[in-house]
């Protein structure tokens, strides 16, 4: 009956064009626990808005028994996007998805619109009211043509996907509601629905920035994930010690494996390293080997996308620019490394993040239980990853 | 007034339901002409549908002074295309276009639905109904994931395509009047508000049929032309002889002569040669060939995308087969080569069909004016193209 | 006898290290012939060299009755381009090729070295000579890598292609002779050998220059043509009329067609419109679409490559430069169709000055015939391309 | 002086023609210290050559004090690969590398010789030889072109590289002595001279087997390890334990941490498994997660490529067959999942036997040191790996 009630006050609220950033809960996030994921420290929020300008809004969808999912909004500045785009790239760690907008953002190396995450089937609406919201920005009365970067994971077995209900409204309530500072992770907005690892995933983030003698950047991840296979933290292997893991029935004989691990993990990164189309491609392709060191084999199944920008203002490609070329200062690819271990690390600790803010969720008949936080200590502290 | 009455009777036709695929007028085909494109026979429609099992189905909306739009479906063919999907790739020339869909094409190699084209802003829209459509088919109600395969152009100059006027039913309309035969071209479905080379261009077709010591396999190409360039008709510049080209104004000093090139070209090429996704990616690659050889340079704007798919019933890919090896049968590398000339004719040849069909056409508060048959007859007479 | 003397006089001109790069003779260019190609300007040179700075330099290897091959270099400036890369891309038409450093090239955007073309089986040789040249340059003492990119077609119809006749020399004195002005044409350098429409093919080259309001920029392209087809020359059916085409026994019921239009065509775009490699992909990749204007269907076993790099020296990548970032002026994606254009009308035209260049070449048992220049200019009068 | 007469012994079998495929030492592989990687099972050898069929031979060349480099060798079958090649394909991971032949393989999905591995500067010679070696085999009188494909990774450290000391006789050994059952690894071959996270590098391999009701498959995979990074070995902080790793310094305020983790990795994976090159090279891109798994970051300048081909007799490409079709058997995509898991798993385990297997190594004036096994294992005991 709370759960009811809980229920219908949010649906009220979405209602109200109100998003759900502000959801918190009382779970530890890794750095809480102790855990110490690579080498690099991290940004000051440890999140994806310690990029300055970065922006994040979210909108939760809880209604009845059975709509789990939401949207979530990433914004790599507060400006008229179309107008000022920022240059980004898109590197497909495996493509069994439905994103829009990559070989716009491929062929011209630039990012005009926030990024948008939500569920599978949705896509394609969240994608239509994006492209409402930017037509319809004030200084867009002319703009006859829009790309919109939606991703997208499926969170089908939580919520009623073929039912698709996030309306236009939510999708405007989530980017209009975005800024900058902490970030609500867990089962709130596009990850309200998600499973990861056999547990609830979510949306998680984290952030790693440079010593100053390597250019002081920061790198800020954030993740929706949706996807399985064998859980290490920070090198423990969890999954095994907790009895979950992918391939473990079949490796006891039942079953055939397949599909099993699938599901999706949409990553984005931001950068304030001024930074080329080209090298934010690499830079992308990196949070995808971030994504292996959670254990994940980006299975068959799996939507794999690693979206990248860089918010680096004077790199900004203004349409009212009307020069035959453009001056721009970007890194050289020599000083790419240590972004690259950066992206790796806090795309990792994001995802670690995203399960450790989740909380057991139910929903279209079936109910995904959180990681549990003790056992979970337990296991770390077995394999010396806290104390 | 006229004009208002055949808007009436086809938004009245569009609301019923019935596409408009039996548009027909009194232009002419290339081959009507006595236009010979390259040295291969043509199919006996000359047609994508010559394709065995392929279908077309188009909604044309024309609504008021300023609606000039619509929708072209090519379904690979008529069964549940989830239940029994297509090998398929998809080629990009260049990727300023918003294609949906083709990530998973690529990674999976596979097409799970018709394919789609309509307009710019809205494919998200087509992208949704056709979601609706294929997740409501009749032995789909499990399905929580579909990938919707959708491309466009911009028609933006003869519609009001800010107001995004397709409907889920023009879309409906289109998929559920698909059938084989002869294909309406021109000024209708997806061409129905286009331009190409500075005319009015529209929805073309063209086939080719190899000889039997070749395989004896049949391609088919639909385009959708909506591009710009130094138009040439099987080598004939007409395009600079009637004065109406990319960059005329530039090279008489006025203008910057960016953009003026613009649009997309969107094709699809069918085949019933048995062929895996691989070499159906390098086949839909020689489809931008063709459009090269047309007088388009895929200027920077230009979202020029070719999609194709093996309707050979032995490949297709059941989801009712659960084995861990399927049995195909395809082409070898070698057998390629005649192949990729015959998609080369195919789609030059459906781009000039696109135009000669293609009538006069106002929206929007502009005209583009159907390439004069007259004058073009003169200028193929005059370069031997035709006598 | 004549021809054995001139053997004996070119073989030890190579062995000399002395380049044949002053080969001329009587044949026409297409410009010549009074054939336009496109609409826009060529430069003074009508070659590759009309971008500043860009120098050619060829090794012309004919020796007793089986040798018929060379190199061809082209170099980005005359400096050490090690030390100085220039941006660069390649852009894959058809991979069916042997050219080394196409992965390098792609990850760093960068060329840092001269472009060396040769035949097919003799690419790991030349790659080892220009390795062995660019390390022994003055200030590379301290060089442990180097990206050797080489590109190749199969010369081995005319040339004792088993024979891997090109020696380290050969490959310094391409190098070493590289200079600005006229570029030697025809069967010379990597062209000795190749056949190109079943005609005698080659080295050919072009540029065209943008009007000032457009950038004033200028491409030049170069070629080394041994590909198959139906050939047309600014349109006009050639092949066919002269009874020589890809396909023509086949669809007379003899043959089964495989194989015949196969070679390679590699094509090297140069410009000094200062771009990044993300755009100087996009470059190569209209060089395809000029390959195929005339008459190539890039068949199964046709390699064709174009690779593109920017002159501009200010986005020199200079290893001298320890800096974290680099300032970079580029033209920008709005700039680039006129640049698009260009390099399609080039490309297209430097095929035909390959052909047109080439003469009657007899080696390794076979002869093959030069494109017979009155003949072409007679279906050329029929089809209205000249007067 | 041991060291000499090992050298000058060694230096004799070089000369000889004899391969040290033999070598062998002391040193665990990761599965005596009872380390598991992974869920999945070993194949008997954990090795490439658990694959029915595979072959690998190598040569490794220890000369004077600073030659220190090799040839390894990796054979998809025992009879002529050119007569009867194998699906194939490449992913690149990061391409800053010169490997060769990776343009055709993506085009024709098929490998048609030896894989081969040897040190940066010596790519091209070793590619010469293997065309040599290959045109030259019983029943390739007639082959006109060969697609070499060889990898590398730099030893410049400890092998005096600019020399360029790899001779077509190593090559040829390697090939010849290619031979099945358990495969030299550590300081061997390729992997004489490189260096892996400040340790010595080396050749390693493993393998792993499904289940019965997963398809009973098998993967080997066989590495040549010369990166950096921040080292884990299933899962425990050995770098950051033993002082070494990637950004140490720069992390106290010393050095600009540019080009410190550089290397490269190449990765071999062998699959029964009858599988197309789409699939393939999406098993290839899990290598490079497995990579990412031992502390990788893939850094600017690491040359990161994963070949991977299939065994599956009845899929070979034979050049004897010439009709238009071809039938095979392929694994679909969902049953990849579980063999996308064993190629992470043996590329992580592999890269572990190459450093535990390798051994103190100088030369050039430097010297290398070995992973200290016993450090090691105290690290991997406080850290739960090993017990």
């Amino acid at each position: 009956m709370h759960k009811v009630v809980l229920a219908t006050a949010l649906t009220l609220l979405s209602a109200l064009g109100i998003a759900q950033n502000q959801t918190s809960n009382e779970r530890p996030r890794a750095a809480d626990l102790g855990i110490n994921v690579g080498v690099l420290p991290r940004g000051p929020l440890n999140a994806i808005t310690d990029v300055d300008g970065v922006l994040v809004g979210q909108t939760t969808i809880i209604r009845g028994d059975n709509i789990r999912t939401g949207v979530t909004a990433i914004l790599p500045h507060a400006g008229n996007l179309y107008r000022e785009k920022v240059p980004g790239a898109v590197f497909v760690g495996n493509g069994y998805g439905k994103m829009t907008g990559s070989t716009q953002v491929e062929e011209l190396g630039e990012i005009e619109g926030p990024v948008l995450l939500t569920n599978t089937t949705s896509v394609s609406q969240v994608a239509d009211a994006l492209t409402t919201y930017m037509i319809g920005l004030p200084g867009n009365e002319d703009v006859l043509s829009f790309n919109p970067v939606v991703g997208e994971t499926n969170d089908g077995y939580l919520n009623d996907i073929r039912g698709r209900h996030v309306s236009p409204d939510d999708v405007f309530a989530a980017i209009k509601s975005a800024k900058g500072g902490p970030v609500a992770e867990g089962a709130v907005g596009a990850g309200t629905g998600t499973v990861a690892f056999g547990w609830k995933g979510g949306i998680g983030t984290a952030s790693r920035r440079l010593p100053a003698n390597l250019g002081g950047y920061t790198v800020g991840v954030l993740v929706q994930t949706n996807f399985g296979g064998v859980l290490t933290i920070a090198g423990a292997p969890v999954g095994q010690e907790l009895g979950q893991y992918y391939l473990r029935e079949e490796l006891q004989k039942a079953g055939n494996g397949r599909d099993r691990a699938d599901g999706s993990c949409m990553i984005v990164v931001a950068t304030d390293a001024p930074m080329d189309s080209r090298n934010l491609k690499r830079l992308a392709a990196r949070a995808i080997l971030g994504l292996a060191r959670t254990g994940s084999a980006s299975s068959n199944g799996s939507g794999d996308y690693a979206i990248a920008f860089s918010t680096a203002s004077q790199n900004r490609i203004r349409t009212a620019d009307k020069a035959l070329t453009r001056h721009t200062e970007t890194v050289t690819n020599d000083t790419m490394s240590p972004l690259f271990e950066a992206t790796i690390e806090a795309t990792e600790e994001a995802i670690y993040n995203s399960m450790l803010k989740a909380t057991t969720t139910t929903g279209n008949g079936h109910t995904v239980k959180a990681l549990p936080i003790e056992e979970t200590k337990g296991v770390l502290k077995k394999y010396g990853v806290i104390r």
